[in-house]
């Protein structure tokens, strides 16, 4: 596993040195070669070039419906003075397809042919030789190049061949690529639901299989093996023996204790570069043993899968003879300032999106054992190892993790967060496959300037104006000056603590926050939540320092309530449904709006028209209420009109 | 098959309103679900949301290597005041993914931890609460949605999955696709060489299925069967009846006697549309039966692919609940004037390549019947039904047919038409798998005005000066000025006659082509050698009209000889390879020279640098000839460089 700041790699290289001392030693391997028939060629590479095996047509034929003649016996033939052919002596009637009979040489349209009387024709214009005439040869020719080497075969591919009568063809195999997994951790998948403390479920195996066979190579996924000496010593002196042809060795590849893979084939055969400076993906090695290559892939999901990319993928193109596909790349606007540390490349996790014709890349801050990190972004921005950082607003070059047209289709969504959104989320991707929301949770605040920064087509928000005793519109006022929008309204929910079940603290409201015995767990500055909170401490004259955990912040109510039920803390503030999820006991304190903020420049964006329709449907609103704890009763109500400078419209301005 | 002049079509539609229809009655449909073990789920697209499982992390651990302890038992610690732990009782040490101890809320890095004497450690700095931890949820929390229903799973996605436990997931089956080749006219590939005149090599089938594999469907593909109409009739009862959701019907789908197919599915079913303005492509047939998708798929190769394309594609996709990819598209200049019909939208195969820093296209000039004209194009290039034409230098919007970072590695070469061009095309690709070279055989003089228009990187040349008796020199100072190049031999070559095999016209020379009983048949205008042929006549005294066959014209030297091979002449003038590969007799009539013509701003492309490499190696020298008829002795030598004006060096000028 990653360990980054712990130098003791020996052959550390950067990506770029990496990847072309890899390339270097690479280059020259090809797959074996196998003879496969045509039929079950699609997508494998030509390892020999093809030769045509028979000319296309194989003889003169009929390009149209009409009659075949000798263009000579035509000539003269005009309206003034039309020409009669006797059938079957001057004309034979043919279909598209049919051969020529002897003798002629041209076709004479369907269209422009008159009969008349008993097999007799009549024509009104002469036929030039070979007209309408499909040529022997004419597509393909025998003895001539079909196809060259290393052309990846497409269906027309497929067609060309038979055509030509080639119906074995000389390809590449799919290159078999052993994947170990490693790790006295590590339990099938298919125990998760026993998995112990300190037990990790090993999936890596599964993706790598996957991206191998998108590589249009055969994985061979292998058992987990303890990562110990022998263990993995006796393993690849077994891989390198078998018929695979690449060999992953999935973590332990690392720089630590008990990271012997390094150690193993260095002793087996040679180590071209242990410990990359990417991030995710530095504790990777490439490496050789009896001229196979081994790699060293890291064990943090992210880290994994980018080592692959970078390493793997081109190595099974390599070996097919082909270049691997490059990725597709858009320009995009960095929405937040992101830090990166010198001598490192960096890979960040974005989420796209176009708004107000700009494309927004908002990174996710994650890290590389998160593998929905990867999974929730839409695309993957690149920080050279000689830069500190990117600031926010700077133009960036980001790859795409999804096909391009679909950004156009990203609903993005910054502001406060609700258990609510994955309902909505499911539902847009069910209405229009296309539409795609991608949420990232900052508080309701943190929503507001994304807004004023037209970083997002909206925002959830529940900011108590605690003198006014009311939601959102007063930060509105005050934070989106000169920025039209409309408020509507999502649904009032239960605020409360989540506690453990069956209340074993017995907490019954704020006042119990005070206690010595009684940890808590905070929501960040800037949250609705947490102002709520404040708002609620201040009314019942407590010090925020005198609550134990209140410096602990997270950033959802889902993880908030994770940490009672881990028992971290004994309670925290969120919604009821985050307690109901988890299965722990609720103690309400307020219930409060929960309104969608959508600024005029998006209010018209028909992604937003399918989610408003969403939210007034009847299914929402039952899926919401199953959640527990909300009321939708006035879920789409439109809360005000901002034109920037006062609310043209408001409802319900003082309710609570 | 295709009578593009014949409108019987009762239902023909726009491109556009067929499409319109079709996505309108096809929307709602979904592929049957399937629940897979998410192991085999790569690729296949969520029929559900898919919630998680179980938390992951499911047990705070460690994120580092190091010590873990409880924070508050830190507090203080400094350089000043180092703080000292006992190994297991206020310090224990863990490794990456160790879960915490009891009691301990932080880790500290082993980088930072001093061993002093037995089981103590000393600290210099204090922890803060949960620092370097994973706490429980950080990736995942049970009960959140891990993935929305219509989401296309990436091996990313299978690894998510896995990890929050989830062994199962509910997928779209693959669609079946029920793939029905008719035509009395046709034989299975397996029958290819022993196909007589009028019977059709059966690939479409093959096609079809690669096509429906890469929508993620399953091809059903089924024996052929007769045109006739209680065939295809029964045929398409069964196939409603069947398991499978779409029924595609290969050919018959036309307007002509024989194309029964849209009565039968009217007579069954409803048939939406009938005839598309599009070309190729235009006989496909849109319809219903007993709720199923039935298409008619034209039988010409390009007119089936295109018709899937815009049809079967985005059905396949939409019973799987997503949208179809979209095609990748790139701008180019157009190299050639290219007429179209209006009222048909028009698919042009294009080869493309970039050229001193513009994307060019070339038309190939083929029919829908010639499936080569797809596999050997780069790009389709569209042509809008209300338009006659594009002119040449017109700036045009070109789908891809290959990865686009092909382009920049294709080479395209105009001119004149020679045998080595396919083991140059080959050999290119062996050495460097991205080179591809997309040569257009428009005779030697068409080479030397592309090169005048910048639109090929070297073209290819035997022009004979029939004063001065040298080849190419005096065109390109007619031709060429100001464009500065190079001359580079390619090889000396035989030029003659190719006869039948036996000689059976007694063919001696150029004397004979005067007579009654033989039939030549000719090169194009501008072709070096046409040139050759009309020089060889003049010096004869023969008059051109005296030549029977004179005024017919191919393209091609193979072409030529599959002339005289089909009888359609008895004599041709080409090289002597195109004779010999066809098994041919040939009357020697002269030597030429071919040279590349290379203008000095391609002159240190690396594309070329690889060319000029290859001809000049024993192995392509050894397969040329190989081919017979040609001598490579001076093949590489540099016979010129001409910077515009005047020729600043010339080798061999006066050479015959």
């Amino acid at each position: 596993m990653e360990r980054p700041k712990r130098n003791i790699y020996l052959k550390m290289r950067t990506l770029e040195d990496a990847r072309s001392i890899w390339e270097e030693r690479t280059s020259g391997i090809r797959s074996s070669m196998a003879v496969v028939s045509t039929l079950d060629a699609l997508h494998r590479v030509t390892a020999r070039p093809v030769i045509a095996c028979r000319s296309v047509p194989h003889y003169h034929g009929a390009a149209m419906d009409g009659i075949a003649v000798k263009a000579q016996s035509t000539f003269g033939a005009s309206d003034v003075h039309p020409l009669r052919l006797q059938i079957g002596k001057k004309a034979f009637p043919v279909d598209t397809g049919d051969p020529l009979p002897p003798e002629t040489d041209a076709v004479i349209m369907i269209e422009y042919v008159e009969q008349v009387g008993e097999g007799e024709v009549e024509i009104r214009s002469s036929a030039f030789p070979w007209q309408h005439v499909r040529k022997v040869g004419e597509d393909i020719v025998a003895g001539e190049l079909l196809l060259p080497v290393n052309h990846k075969l497409r269906p027309a591919d497929l067609g060309s061949l038979l055509a030509a009568g080639v119906l074995q063809v000389t390809v590449y195999a799919p290159p078999k690529v052993w994947i170990q997994p490693t790790g006295t951790e590590l339990i099938p998948a298919t125990l998760a639901h026993e998995a112990a403390p300190g037990q990790i479920i090993e999936f890596n195996g599964t993706v790598l299989s996957g991206l191998v066979k998108e590589c249009g190579g055969e994985p061979i996924l292998r058992d987990i093996i303890p990562d110990e000496y022998e263990h993995i010593k006796k393993m690849l002196q077994e891989a390198v023996a078998s018929s695979a042809e690449v060999v992953l060795v999935n973590a332990g590849s690392s720089a630590g204790s008990e990271d012997y893979t390094a150690a193993i084939i260095d002793e087996l055969g040679e180590v071209l570069v242990h410990g990359v400076t990417m991030m995710p993906g530095k504790p990777t090695i490439l490496g050789f043993i009896q001229g196979k290559p081994v790699i060293g892939i890291p064990g943090y999901p992210v880290s994994g899968i980018l080592a692959f990319e970078q390493f793997v993928n081109p190595l099974l193109h390599a070996l097919q003879g082909i270049p691997a596909p490059s990725f597709a790349h858009v320009e995009a606007q960095l929405g937040r300032k992101t830090p990166s540390k010198l001598g490192l490349e960096e890979f960040v996790r974005v989420i796209l999106g176009r708004v107000q014709g700009e494309l927004i890349a908002m990174p996710l801050q994650r890290g590389a054992g998160v593998i929905t990190s990867l999974t929730r972004a839409d695309g993957l921005l690149r920080i050279p190892q000689d830069l500190e950082g990117v600031d926010a607003g700077e133009r960036v070059r980001v790859r795409l993790l999804r096909p391009e047209e679909q950004l156009d289709h990203t609903l993005i969504m910054i502001g406060s967060h609700d258990n609510t959104l994955d309902i909505l989320a499911n539902e847009l991707k069910k209405r229009d496959s296309r539409v795609h929301l991608s949420s990232s949770n900052v508080g309701s605040l943190g929503g507001l300037i994304a807004i004023k920064r037209g970083q997002t087509h909206l925002a959830g928000s529940h900011l108590l104006d605690t003198d006014k005793g009311e939601y959102n519109f007063s930060y509105i006022e005050r934070y989106l000056k000169g920025t039209p929008l409309r408020l509507v309204q999502l649904a009032n929910r239960q605020q409360g603590f989540v506690v453990g079940a069956g209340n074993p603290k017995n907490i019954q409201g704020i006042g119990d926050l005070a206690r010595k015995d009684v940890t808590f767990i905070n929501r960040q500055a800037g949250s609705g939540t947490r102002i709520l909170l404040d708002y609620s401490l201040q009314q019942a004259g407590i010090a925020s320092d005198s609550v134990q955990g209140y410096d602990q912040e997270e950033f959802t109510h889902m993880a908030v309530a994770v940490n009672v039920l881990s028992g971290r803390a004994d309670a925290g503030m969120a919604i009821y449904a985050s307690a109901k999820a988890l299965g722990l006991d609720f103690v309400p304190v307020a219930e409060e709006r929960y309104d969608l903020v959508i600024p005029e420049t998006s209010w018209n964006d028909p992604k937003i028209q399918i989610l408003l329709e969403i939210i007034v449907s009847e299914s929402f609103r039952r899926m919401v209420t199953d959640l527990g704890g909300y009321d939708v009763s006035a879920s789409g109500a439109l809360m005000g009109i901002w034109d920037g400078e006062k609310w043209i419209r408001t409802e319900h301005r003082d309710e609570r």
